[in-house]
């Protein structure tokens, strides 16, 4: 099986398409590299080094035979993706090449604008090439579970049963998202259901709970093979997030009372997922959706977690809350569609903790405090993070 | 009440302004002329001739005594966009200004993508430039009942009360739009949504059915205050083109069975509807929804009413569908909130055809009967119009 990686150079491109490679797939990686430029942009880091793409694919080779292609280029660009969907022919995309921060797309209009004319004009790319070059090819879309919003009845996985005065239809779940970037999300779901529909395409869209971990078996061979740890209050997610801040004995910020509840999963969880999802692929024209998620839990709770299993000197501080959103909601998420294709999942627990304040206490000289402290403010139009310069 | 249109030279934003200036609204248009470019790009032209927005705009003063201003520039200017709602301070937004033809956005993916951009970026520099400028503008959005598709259940308006496994809340209204056009209004009114609910914005989304008809009592008054009249296979809307083909003794062409059912409504309505919006505005925070048309007619339907209206001289001729669509389905909408507020409809009827056809009698030696014939089809990715080169 052909596997094209888009955004394979990320947070989760990296050890899916490791994952993938182990699996058997023959996978090619495809990257722009602009996440890393957003690190420049923003004076952050990854906590945990790491190499670039180039270096990465080298070690993997070394270290167990198996090559992986590269395709450097940006998906918005049609020419660049045309010809690499032409030279590569996957059975498979996994799309993971879109602006991926909420906060980000908030710091103020031009960044609203560039991650939805982005992620909507990579997505409509990779549509009409796969269109034009293979209709068989099954794109499996990274979405995210904030697309639903917090309505208060349970959430399906995409379509939802609606009985109406006195007549029935199986229709899209009613999404409220919460920020420019789930928006843009909610845009390529619509795009691609449509394209499914009239073009006959194939496609699997994931709404992925909040991803929590750094390593994989694949990642852990080698430090070379590491992927990011963001931790930063931009690109960093939750839970990393309080990990890092535990083991820096700083307070664990909670935004709110958190009640919000979110759902997660283990990042060993996401690449096994996608290799379910590609082996197991929709039938021509369907848009299936997947909600990829194994727990919930709230944001008091998730740092809980990490406080007792950090033991005595964990405390949690209550910030005001940055989001605009609930602060308590009904929350009960249908996920069963991955369970069903095999997924036996990770769930949170002490010992993948264990490992996680390990690996942050052995970069914690690489972390920047002033980094973790939340500078936008989704009630404010234009954000400046503090202590640096406007952007120009 | 100062009233600022957007897309105030076109087909509809055009009569609009001159509903809203004789209603003793204070009036600013604002138009990039691209609408006008898109006829050099499609080699068609309205039927009857449209002076320039100077021309027009002088003739109005001149009859009526009452002053129109003017922004020339493109909305998805940001700069462009600020200067002028900071200049003029309106206390409503009517927004036409978008890429409005479904058809137009099937060419090629060039033309998809930028519908989609053009669209979106123009919505969401407007719905910043409210926000930093005066939170309490009111933004009144076209959309298009295409957005809903065709559910197999009753279409209500914007928002749709859900039992589900024993809870229940109050959702938007889930959409199946038809074309990347429709889609573009779709991720419009998310991003719309969205900021009323973060930042407090205030919204009404008119989700208009088909416009007929080419004059109202504004137009009238001068040949030189004419609106468009678009019989294109492009940008011509159903019951207006079949007016020509009538004129032209031409069959009137119904795409695969004409089952298909269609939200109509008289231009005389659509710029009442937009008074009656900009008059009544929401609450703060308000997104509210309004199915802008007056009653449903299949396209079999409206063709046989043309034809008969004609008379003797006038047949229907069946074309292979273009587009991808139900052929028949359930069409049940609520449209009552802009009765609720005092639309007294122009049902269609025998007297508003004879008027029709009496303007497209006088200008049918404009007619080219080749515009007529539909050249995009939804299946492809790419069409090329019949006898013409290949846009660069």
């Amino acid at each position: 099986m052909r596997t094209l990686v888009l955004g394979g150079d990320g947070y989760l491109g990296w050890p899916t398409a490791l994952h993938l490679s182990e699996a058997g797939h023959d996978v090619a990686i495809a990257d722009s590299f602009v996440r890393r430029q957003y690190d420049h942009e923003l004076g952050v880091e990854s906590l945990v080094p790491v190499e670039p793409l180039h270096t990465r694919v080298g070690v993997w080779k070394e270290l167990t035979g198996r090559q992986l292609s590269m395709f450097r280029g940006d998906i918005t660009d049609a020419e660049f993706t045309y010809e690499m969907i032409r030279g590569f022919r996957p059975d498979t995309i996994v799309h993971f090449a879109e602006q991926r921060a909420a906060p980000y797309s908030h710091i103020d209009r031009q960044h609203a604008v560039y991650t939805q004319v982005n992620n909507l004009v990579g997505t409509l790319n990779i549509l009409f090439a796969m269109a034009d070059i293979d209709p068989a090819i099954h794109l499996v879309k990274l979405g995210t579970m904030g697309e639903y919003g917090t309505p208060n009845i349970d959430i399906e996985e995409g379509w939802i049963e609606i009985e109406h005065k006195g007549r029935k239809d199986v229709l899209p779940y009613p999404k409220q998202p919460g920020s420019f970037y789930h928006l843009s999300k909610v845009h390529d779901s619509h795009n691609i259901m449509f394209t499914c529909r009239a073009w006959g395409l194939r496609a699997t869209d994931l709404n992925q709970g909040i991803v929590y971990g750094q390593q994989t078996p694949q990642t852990a061979l080698d430090p070379r093979l590491a992927t990011r740890f963001d931790y930063d209050a931009v690109f960093g997610t939750v839970l990393n997030r309080f990990v890092v801040q535990a083991v820096l004995a700083h307070p664990l910020t909670v935004y709110g009372s958190g009640g919000q509840t979110r759902g997660l999963i283990d990042i060993r969880d996401t690449a096994e997922c996608i290799l379910l999802a590609a082996e197991n692929p929709p039938e021509p024209c369907e848009f299936r959706v997947f909600n990829q998620m194994t727990e919930s839990l709230s944001v008091a709770e998730i740092a809980k977690t990490v406080a007792e299993a950090r033991g005595e000197s964990a405390r949690i501080e209550y910030l005001d809350p940055p989001r605009v959103e609930a602060d308590t909601h009904h929350y009960n998420v249908a996920h069963s569609r991955l369970i069903d294709l095999g997924l036996e999942p990770h769930l949170l627990s002490e010992t993948l903790l264990t490992s996680l304040f390990a690996i942050a206490e052995a970069h914690k000289d690489r972390a920047d405090p002033e980094a973790i402290r939340p500078w936008i403010d989704w009630r404010r139009t234009t954000n400046r993070p503090p202590l640096t310069s406007p952007s120009p």
